[in-house]
């Protein structure tokens, strides 16, 4: 029996231990998560491990819920210590679960805690990382983790106040936006020209038609782009499709600025051809465009009007819309302007589906693997969905040019999550080596390959 | 090489062997299958195994087929033993086929015998076997493989005349019907008003429209619970959605009666009004709801023709409906009344979907598990879709929680089925302590798992 | 480690070993395939290792590209050994790629060199190459690979010239045609009526109706058959649908031949019209039909404008239309007139599907496997996916009933690919045996199904 998560956790044979080596001494680029630079700025402390593992993180209430634990100890008022040991009392049951593994990284990787946790050990546990995350403020969880860069995922209206002051102040570790325009695309849920007001105030810009709204759009990007930004994202429900007997974009953007009726195809039509015009500014200005699809938000609507989104209700979508996207990355690439981009469906059968359609755009002559598919996102976030994802892509692209993991997370523990990736993605290659699929003598090749994948592809694609 | 099945079949570690040895020990409870009551209480002996084996297993049926064997050998009016030597013959060539596996397990574990089944060991088998079977009736079998409950799928029609026998009769295994009104919900198909007819005379009562249907849907749910019932089931090929630009659901009905044409979206309303009705009665009596979906029944019409529903024909309907789920399941939520809830979709891809679709309605605060994805279902049901979709739910939500397994089966034989997933079940659990990935002071928390998934889970789930 | 592609690549325990050493030595009789019966007439020879490799292979073009490799070194200008070079280069960054795997075979099997292909021994590896290939042409590497048979893929319209003077010469390896009429059945598509016009050419009969259609491609078929044809193969994007609120095929086709536009679901018509006809002469004449979905061809229109179709820019449909094909089949298995036919998708997503669909219309009493699933095809062949594919036909149907592998390849070194199969395969048959899955008293009916996959199966069912 393998010793607990000891050094050579997921290592499986002697040529993934060597590529892990290596791997494991790069820092870490987070190109995807959902940190709050203010907290950063401030240092924020925790006054609990409860409060650093369970006042945001919706995997875990929703693995707390699924075990029948009442809301009361979970998102409610109940006291940190028994929100943490009812937290402790559902670990062992999550068996093969991520949460099990990345809780006991965290324990050990940052808090210098071995021992397995339980409800017979809580206590124990509680106070020693308590104790811990007294003198461990977030940037120095960042630092403790060989952090070199973040980018945190913002709305084009925001401020960027604190991105400013880590740069002003000069921070050594690298605190960049991510372009979200969300918002600006979601013409069909409520709130929308209240948002555009908003994005008109923040841009100084009257929006006034399509036109005036791309304006405004491109000079919150050009903000961006000044405090460093390199990315944007686009989380998709579904994938809109163009249809030729509905309203054109612009129409349909004038009707919802005065509030008349939209039909769905008026309102695709809208997002399809903002989806386009945005693309063609991440081309012009080299940023990475990120789509993200195949959920189900807010199913459980109870749940979503008493405590809002990102609670841990969210579901994958059976549906997929892939096919959509062929028409979005064809508009792009026939005008020359398709722009740097990672693909990710929240439904594990679009893998194939993903790879080989980056395949057919990816011919860009410079930049490798230029559109791929990212990786294993949130719900498949896990060994077997890691190595799933890892394998598909081997299968149908050069696993050389993957540009590797993200932690796509709002807590400043799940760093453990790279070391995760880092040990499934060096025994998947150390695999190859130890059956004979690839030469001993190509061992140099694998650690070109271990090392561009934790870190030099991410920071070549994104010019870090 | 491994011995065949021997005693440590499927068990690839001493940790899932220690799992195993307490697992194996516990009874079994079926919580779904499709026995015949009369045929418990009868004691029902077999002529041979031809009898036991391929009189009505339609998986069987199909395999057969599929190697090109003659229907005359198959459900025609040749003689058991040359239909027995066809089976034999076969055998060999369903090397990683369930059946393999399923027909050597029950071999061994009810007739026992050791002798790999072929053409060559073909009659000492079939003499063998039946010697045997002259002493063992469908009760002995179920008492040998330590059954403790069985609950049988019943039409709201049927009297159950059976079911009370054996309970007036204090069987020392309890039988107990579900219900299953799949009838009552297929306006579409023909057929449907001599139907709503016989449940309005099982039932008592007059049904001249949706709120007189209720009742006597009630009234019959009433006596099932009055022999035990502790569970629903609905088997959707589909799952329909609404449409507020289509009749009600009480107007739909109301036109069914009368004979008047309606729309397939009329008829999904009604559909979809039932399913929600009655998920309401299912939680205030805390009775389970089982949704199957995601099957082509009877795409094959000559041969629906010539030998009717249920004799091998039906397939994976490739199209995923699992999505309309969302808003049925929300409308219960949202009402307080969502009952517990068990999925099964035939369609394995569906495997992520159904985690994350129970996990975003799992929120009870008492019951764990208490929606979730049930067992790899009928095509799914063999050692990859098994491990596969035991993997899955870890991943995703906690495998403490899993209700485990059912056979789903019209064969008394078919128990080894049980002890088929306990194996693979607690070689999975296994192999997480013997690769590093859980404590090895942890075994008793692993034991605790294993334990409760092979009984407890579904005993307290269910209230047995 | 295991020494990289020894004699036991891939065999991971002795049964395995032994399953191989029977199943290597038969020949091979590749099914599915796109080589030019001229070229091995005239017994092409290769001028340079790059003409071999890389001036068909998209596979190999569309990873240069993902590699960020310039189109000049792929299908441009560029040198051969420049591109050579190219390819050198970006070999050892596809870890984990079947082509990564199927290069090296080739280059062991065929070109006798071993050395790992790397820019490092690229001016080694081509320099002995093409020495090696100017005495092997297209027939001695053909036979070199112990080919019997290969069955290439044709137009009706083509003239077959040089599977005649193949044949009228002797040649001792069979060169078949399939006939693949799916510019026929393109009714949606630019040149239709110049494709019709070819065909009454071709044919020799004027094509006015429907039924002159039908009479000329019986004609060609004839014609085909003549030359031996076996097989026929339809490449759909989509499976249509038959509407009744549609034309129907017999007007739709005259809309089209009189050049009057035309709805989608009209087209569909025509389409599931032809396809059930066509089947129907299939099993009059005793052919088998392939049908092949699941695809977007040709997404990026701008490659398509500047290289063509078949160029690596192909991609896999998210949207199963397999659904669709339960009618085709339902009315040719009806009217008695089901021919033997092999199921194919590029969505990995739709193994499952397609095994239970072949299930269910395989009832002949005659032909084991009559329906079935073709083997893991295009994107889906590689490692992974050819394990996928093996365990989810052998755990829904009779393994021993499968025909086994095709190379659906236009090269002449592409033979590796049955032996990379006839490994993985044994390997599977292997660990059956190795695990206790399979008794050791079965090991000569294993060997008799690794020997029927390999060779006996696809002979049978072609009748060859």
């Amino acid at each position: 029996m393998k010793k607990f998560m000891d050094n050579d956790f997921l290592l499986e044979s002697d040529a993934a231990k060597e590529l892990y080596r290596s791997a494991s001494k790069l820092p870490i680029i987070d190109y995807h998560c959902h940190l709050d630079a203010k907290e950063i700025y401030e240092n924020k402390k925790f006054r609990s491990l409860t409060e650093a593992w369970l006042h945001g993180d919706h995997y875990k209430w929703r693995a707390l819920r699924n075990m029948g634990v009442p809301e009361k100890l979970i998102t409610g008022d109940a006291e940190d210590y028994d929100k943490f040991v009812a937290w402790a009392t559902v670990m062992p049951y999550l068996a093969g679960n991520p949460l099990y593994h990345f809780s006991h990284m965290e324990l050990k990787n940052y808090l210098g805690i071995s021992t397995p946790l339980s409800k017979e050990t809580a206590k124990e546990i509680y106070e020693k990382a308590n104790e811990r995350l007294l003198k461990l403020g977030a940037r120095d969880i960042m630092k403790l983790a060989n952090v070199e860069c973040v980018i945190t995922t913002n709305d084009p209206t925001e401020s960027l106040t604190y991105h400013k002051k880590l740069q002003e102040e000069g921070f050594e570790i690298k605190v960049l936006p991510a372009f979200r325009p969300d918002k600006a695309i979601a013409i069909d849920k409520p709130g929308f020209r209240e948002y555009i007001a908003s994005l008109s105030e923040a841009s100084g810009m009257e929006i006034s038609d399509f036109d005036s709204l791309m304006y405004a759009l491109e000079g919150r990007l050009d903000y961006f782009i000044s405090l460093g930004a390199r990315a944007s994202d686009h989380g998709l429900d579904y994938v809109p499709a163009y249809s030729d007997k509905a309203l054109s974009a612009e129409t349909a953007f004038e009707f919802a600025l005065a509030g008349k009726p939209l039909e769905k195809a008026d309102m695709d039509n809208y997002k399809v051809e903002l989806l386009v015009r945005l693309g063609i500014l991440y081309y012009k200005k080299d940023i990475v465009m990120e789509i993200h699809f195949g959920c189900v938000r807010n199913p459980n609507s109870a749940m979503f009007s008493s405590i809002g989104p990102d609670s841990g209700f969210d579901s994958v979508r059976g549906t997929s819309f892939g096919d959509g996207l062929y028409p979005i990355l064809d508009s792009l690439s026939r005008a020359g302007t398709l722009p740097k981009t990672l693909l990710f469906s929240l439904n594990a059968s679009d893998n194939e589906l993903l790879v080989s359609m980056a395949g057919a755009f990816n011919n860009d002559g410079k930049v490798p693997g230029k559109v791929q598919q990212g990786s294993a996102w949130w719900f498949n976030d896990h060994l077997e969905g890691m190595k799933r994802q890892i394998a598909t892509f081997a299968a149908g692209a050069p696993i050389g040019s993957f540009i590797g993991m993200l932690t796509d997370s709002r807590s400043f523990l799940s760093y453990a999550r790279h070391d995760y990736f880092r040990r499934i993605f060096c025994n998947y290659l150390g695999s190859l080596a130890d059956s004979g699929q690839y030469p001993a003598e190509g061992m140099s090749y694998l650690n070109e390959i271990a090392e561009n994948v934790a870190y030099y592809n991410v920071k070549n694609y994104f010019g870090l």
